[in-house]
C-alpha cells in the first residue's frame, strides 16, 4: 500500500523561501562553465545535499567536447573622456558569455559589430552567448547605444578561457526502487530569474520537501548547464539510462503565466499523462503542448537513441514571454505566489507517479458487496456520492490488470487523490490487489 | 440472406398497450423479493411466454448472499388522536423497502432519525430502501413532516422479512443461432413508472414483437431485480456467458426526453456502433455516453470479469430528471407516445443486429456491371441517387471480409436499412457471398 | 541524395498553354470509344510521347466486355418546315452519348420520351449517355422544348455502332525505381471544359514537365476513357499492378473553386499524407474528403480486389458545380490561372514522392554539434529561426528509421521543401542516412 504524498502545509512560506534563493543567486555572473556555476551550487548546497561533479575541459562527450573553462573578473566599455559607458560590474548580462579576453582600443564604428542591441526593446540589455565560436561582445540597451558618441573606446574584458572543468551537481533521494524520476533544470544563465533561477529554486524546493520521506521511486536532481551539461551527463551515465522511468525538465517556473507542459518525444508517457491529470484538475488555465525538438534540456533526453520519457514542466515557456533573455527577466517578472503554485503543480505530478500503479480485482465478477464491508451509504435510493463511492467503484470497474490508477482518472475525471484513496481503501478491505506497484 | 426486419405497423396501438402495463403495475409494492415481484411477472406473463425462477434466501451468489424474502401487508405512523398520519396504503413509497418488522410508541424527536424527506422538493415522497442493514423507516413529503405536531405517535411496520425467495423470469426466443442477444430490465422499484415500469413495459414489447419470427439470434428477456438479480443470474449461468453477443439494459425509456444509450465497457461493440448508426438516423437529439460503473445492471455484466457487450438503452438516464426516485415519478411523467418511440429505436438497434454481416464481392477487381443485371440507372450523365445505387456501391466497395454491414453505414453515412436492403439485391444477383452470417 | 523538384518557372505561360490544348480539344465529339477519342489524343500527342492502345470490342474485361465502337456523322431534328429544331453541328452534347442509328418521323409526344432537358437550368443543355442500354435520344435546353410545337418532326442520327476498338493512351517516363506513380484522367467527354479537358490539359502538363528529369519513380500517365477504359486497363495489367506505388485521378481542375483532395479507399496512403501536407501549405481554401465509391476511375482502382493507393485530385469536385454535366461546363467556367495552379498543386505533390523518405540519425544520442559544423548560428541567446534551423532539429529529432520525411512536415508544421531542404544539408554533413530512400 502506497502512503499519499500529503502536501508540505505551508505553500506561501515556501514560496517566500524560494524567492528568497532567487533573490541570492541574481547577481551571480554564471556561464556553462566557471566559478559563478560552482558559486550557485554551493547556494543550492546550503538548502539540500548535492554531490558535485566537476568533468574536464576536453572530455569527448558524445559529438561535443566539453568547452574549456570561462571565468571574468571584470569587463567595460570607456569613452573617451574615460567614463565606463557599459560596465560588467553593473550587470553580467552586458558582456557575451564566454567572451575572450580583449584588450583594445577601437572607434565607435569598429566597436558596432561587437555590440548587441534590442531595437524594438530600446530599454532591455540582450542576453547574448558565443560559447563554441572564440569571439568576443557587449549587450547594452538600445538606448545606451544610441547616446554613444563617436570617437575612440578603450575595450576590456578581463576574462579567462583556460583548461579547467565542467561543473554540475546530482542530488539523489534514495526510494524503495532503483527505478529514478530524473528532475532536471538548467543552471547556465546568469542574472535571469525566470529563465532559470525560478527552475533551481523550485528543483532545490522540490528535492527539500521529498527529503526524509519513504518513496517509491529514486529521485535524481540535475543542476547542470545547458545542453553540453544534459549531454555530458548522458554521456557519463549511458549504462543506467534504462534506470529513468520518468523525468521532468524544469524551466521558466516564476513568472505569473498558465503552467505549460510539453510531451515527451513519445507522447503518452506515463508523466505526460500523470500532467495531464494534474493539470486538468487545478481549474486553471494550462497548455499541454506536443514535442518539439527546441527547448531545454529535453532536446538531449529527448533525443530519438535515448527517447527518454522525460516532459518540461514551465509557465510562461521559452521565447513566448517578452522579458525572455533580456535584462527585464529580472526579480520583478517572478512572484513568491508563482514559484509556490509551480511546485505545488510538480508535487501533484510527483504524487502521481508515487500512487500509481495496476490493480487486479479479488472479486472480479460482479461488483462486490461493499456496503456489507462499510464502504457504501446504508440507505438505498438516493443519488451516489460523487466522490468517494463512484471513486470505488471505477477502481474496481477498471481493477483488471490492464488499467493503472491513471487511466482510471482520466475516464472517470475524478482528481487522481481521489482515485488513490478509494484504492487503498479498497486495499484494506482485500478487495484489489497490487500488480505492479 | 436475411430478412429485415419490418417495423410492427401500428406505433400508436403500441404505445398505448405498453402504457396500459404500465397502468396496472404501477399500484403494486415490489422490492427486490416478495410478492410484488411474483405480481409483477404475472402481469408480464399474461402478454409473453416467462420462466419464473425462485432462487432460496441464503444462497451464494457471486460475492453476495440472496437476502430472505421481504413482503408487507401494512405501515403507518398514528398521530395521538390515532389519525393515520403517513399511510402505507396512500403510497408504498411511504414505507422505506426491506424496513424489519416494527411496532413501538415513541416521541417526535425519536422518530425523526427514521423519516426521510426532500427539502428541496417539499411535495414529493422520496423513494429509500434499506436491503444490505436492518432498519426501518418512513419515507414522506417535506410538507407532511413540517406538519406533523410534537407528541407521541405509533408506529407500526406489518412487514415479514424472513427465509424465502428471491424471484425472477426470463422468456427466451430461439433464434438459429445459440448466440444470444440479451435484454435486461429491473423490476424491483414500487411505483415508479419512468424507472423502472417503462423498461419492464418496453422490454415485453419487444419479446412479443419478436415472438414467431425466423430470427438469427436467440434472445433472452430478463426481469430481475437490480443488483441482486443480475448477480444471481451471472452466478446461476456464469458456464453459458460466452453465449451473449450483445445485450441491453432497459431502463427510464417512459419519459419524453431526448435517447440516451451508454456503451458498454468494451466502448466499441457491435451493440454499441448499432446503436450509433440507429440514433444518428432518427434524426433527433440524443446522447451517446461513455460506459461509467454506476447505473443498472450494466455495472454487473460489464464488471471486469465479465466485460460482456451490454449497453444501456434510455431516455433521460438515472438521476438526472427532477422525479427521479420520487413519488413524481408518476403516470403522468411517461407517455404513450415516449414509450412507442423507445421501441421503434430499440426495434431498430436489433434490427441492425439481426441483419449486420461481412461480405465478400464475387467480382472484387473492379466494379461489377451493375446496369447489365438492372441495378443501375440506364441514362448515364444524370447525378447518382442518393439512396439505393450509392448502397450497392458502398456494400460493394466494402465487401473484403474485413468490414461488416455497420462500417459500411457508418463510413456511408446511409441508414442501416439502406445498406441491409443493398445487399440483399448484390446477394440476389450473387454479386456478394455472406462471409459470417 | 535527392535532387529538389524546382517549379518550372513560368507558370503563367503554363496555365496559358494548358488553357490552349482545352480550346483546342473542345469542339471534338468525344465518347467512350470512336474518332473523337483518336482526334484527343492526337492533339495530346502532339505535346508528350504517347502510346496508343486499341483494344477490340468483345473483348472481356474483369466483369465487363468492350463495347461496339461508336461514332457519329451528324444528327437533328428536323420540323414540319424542315427546320433543324435540334442540331448536333451545333453542340455534340444534343445526342445521347452511343445513340443508335435512328431515322424516324414522329409526333412530339411521341418524340418527348427520347428528350432529356433541365427544368431548372432552361437554358442548358444537359449531357446523356446510354453506353451500355441500345436506344437513343437528344438533350436539348428546357427553353428549347418548350418552343417545340405540336406536330410531326423528322429524327436523324447518322451514327454507326460496330465492332471497332475501345482507346486509350499511355505515357511512360522512367525513373531510377520500377515503383510507378500513375496519373489517370479520363477522356470520354465531348465538348466538357471542367470535366474533363481540364484533367486532361493538367495532365498533359505534368507529363511534359517532368520529361527528361532524372526522376525517382516511373511516371505512367493514363488517358483513358471513364470506368471501362480503367476497367481495361487493369484487366491488361493485372499482374503488373503491384508495381503501383502511388497514384492520382485528375478530374474537374479548371474551375476557380477550391482544390479538393480526396482520399485513397486506404484512407492514410503516403499520397494521401502528401496531398494534405502540400494543399496545406497552400494557405488557400481547400477540401480534403473520405474516400467514397462514387466519382472517377478511382472506384475501379480502389474497388477492394486492387485497394491501390489512388486519390483523386479536382477543384470542384464532380456534382458539385451547377454546371456540371452540361452545356454550361464551357470555356467561361475554367481559366488559365486556375489550370496553372492545379499544376501547382499536383507538381508540389510529386515533388513530395520524389523526396520523401525514412532516415537515420548518425548520431541518434544526444544532438550532434550543429554550430561546429556551421549549421547553427553562431551569436547563441537568441531566438531560433522558424525555418532552416528548426528543420534540422526536426529531422534529426524524427531520424531513427520510423518516421518518414512526411511526418516531419505533419509533426513540424513546416513545409515539405524545407524538411526536404533540411534532410540534404545534413545528408552533405553525413548527420544522417537515407534508409529507403
Amino acid at each position: 500500500m502506497t502512503t499519499a504524498l500529503v502536501v508540505p502545509q505551508d505553500l506561501q512560506t515556501l514560496g517566500r523561501e524560494m524567492y528568497e534563493l532567487v533573490r541570492l543567486l541574481y547577481p551571480i555572473c554564471r556561464s556553462i562553465t566557471g566559478d559563478g556555476v560552482r558559486q550557485t551550487l554551493a547556494l543550492v548546497g546550503d538548502r539540500i545535499p548535492l554531490q558535485i561533479r566537476e568533468v574536464p575541459s576536453g572530455t569527448q562527450v558524445l559529438d561535443w567536447v566539453v568547452p574549456p573553462e570561462w571565468n571574468i573578473r571584470d569587463a567595460y566599455i570607456k569613452n573617451g573622456r574615460g567614463e565606463r559607458v557599459v560596465d560588467f560590474k553593473r550587470s553580467n548580462l552586458h558582456v557575451v558569455s564566454y567572451s575572450i579576453p580583449t584588450h583594445r582600443r577601437m572607434t565607435l564604428d569598429e566597436l558596432r559589430e561587437h555590440l548587441h542591441t534590442l531595437p524594438d526593446r530600446p530599454g532591455w540589455v540582450p542576453y547574448r552567448t558565443t560559447y563554441y565560436t572564440p569571439d568576443w561582445g557587449f549587450s547594452l540597451s538600445h538606448d545606451q547605444l544610441a547616446a554613444l558618441e563617436p570617437g575612440e573606446y578603450e575595450v576590456v574584458i578581463d576574462s579567462t578561457l583556460a583548461p579547467g572543468h565542467l561543473t554540475y551537481a546530482e542530488s539523489v533521494l534514495r526510494g524503495k526502487s532503483e527505478s529514478e524520476v530524473l528532475i532536471s533544470t538548467h543552471i547556465c544563465h546568469p542574472s535571469l530569474c525566470n529563465d532559470n533561477l525560478a527552475g533551481i529554486a523550485l528543483a532545490s524546493a522540490l528535492a527539500r520537501a521529498l527529503a526524509g520521506r519513504a518513496l517509491r521511486y529514486t529521485y535524481r536532481f540535475l543542476f547542470i548547464p545547458g545542453t553540453i551539461g544534459s549531454i555530458t551527463w548522458l554521456a557519463l551515465n549511458e549504462e543506467h539510462l534504462n534506470r529513468i522511468a520518468h523525468g521532468l525538465v524544469l524551466a521558466c517556473a516564476g513568472d505569473p503565466g498558465p503552467f505549460t507542459y510539453k510531451k515527451s518525444r513519445r507522447g503518452n508517457a506515463e508523466i505526460d499523462r500523470a500532467a495531464s491529470v494534474v493539470l486538468r484538475h487545478l481549474n486553471r488555465e494550462f497548455s499541454f503542448v506536443d514535442f518539439s525538438p527546441y527547448g531545454y534540456d529535453e532536446r538531449q533526453y529527448c533525443s530519438p537513441g535515448f527517447n527518454l520519457p522525460v516532459g518540461v514542466f514551465s509557465r510562461t515557456p521559452y521565447g513566448q514571454f517578452p522579458q525572455y533573455h533580456t535584462s527585464a527577466d529580472n526579480l520583478d517578472l517572478i512572484t513568491p505566489q508563482s514559484l509556490a503554485d509551480s511546485f505545488a503543480a510538480c508535487w501533484g505530478i510527483i504524487a502521481v507517479l508515487e500512487g500509481n500503479g495496476r490493480y487486479g480485482s479479488v472479486n472480479p465478477k460482479g461488483e462486490p458487496q461493499l456496503g456489507r464491508r462499510g464502504l457504501y451509504r446504508r440507505v438505498g435510493g438516493q443519488q451516489i456520492s460523487k466522490g468517494d463511492e463512484m471513486a470505488l467503484l471505477w477502481v474496481l470497474n477498471l481493477a483488471d490488470g490492464d488499467h493503472d490508477l491513471l487511466d482510471v482518472a482520466e475516464r472517470s475525471g475524478l482528481p487522481f487523490a481521489a482515485v488513490r484513496r478509494a484504492a487503498d481503501r479498497l486495499l484494506e478491505h482485500t478487495l484489489v490487489r497490487g500488480i505492479d506497484v
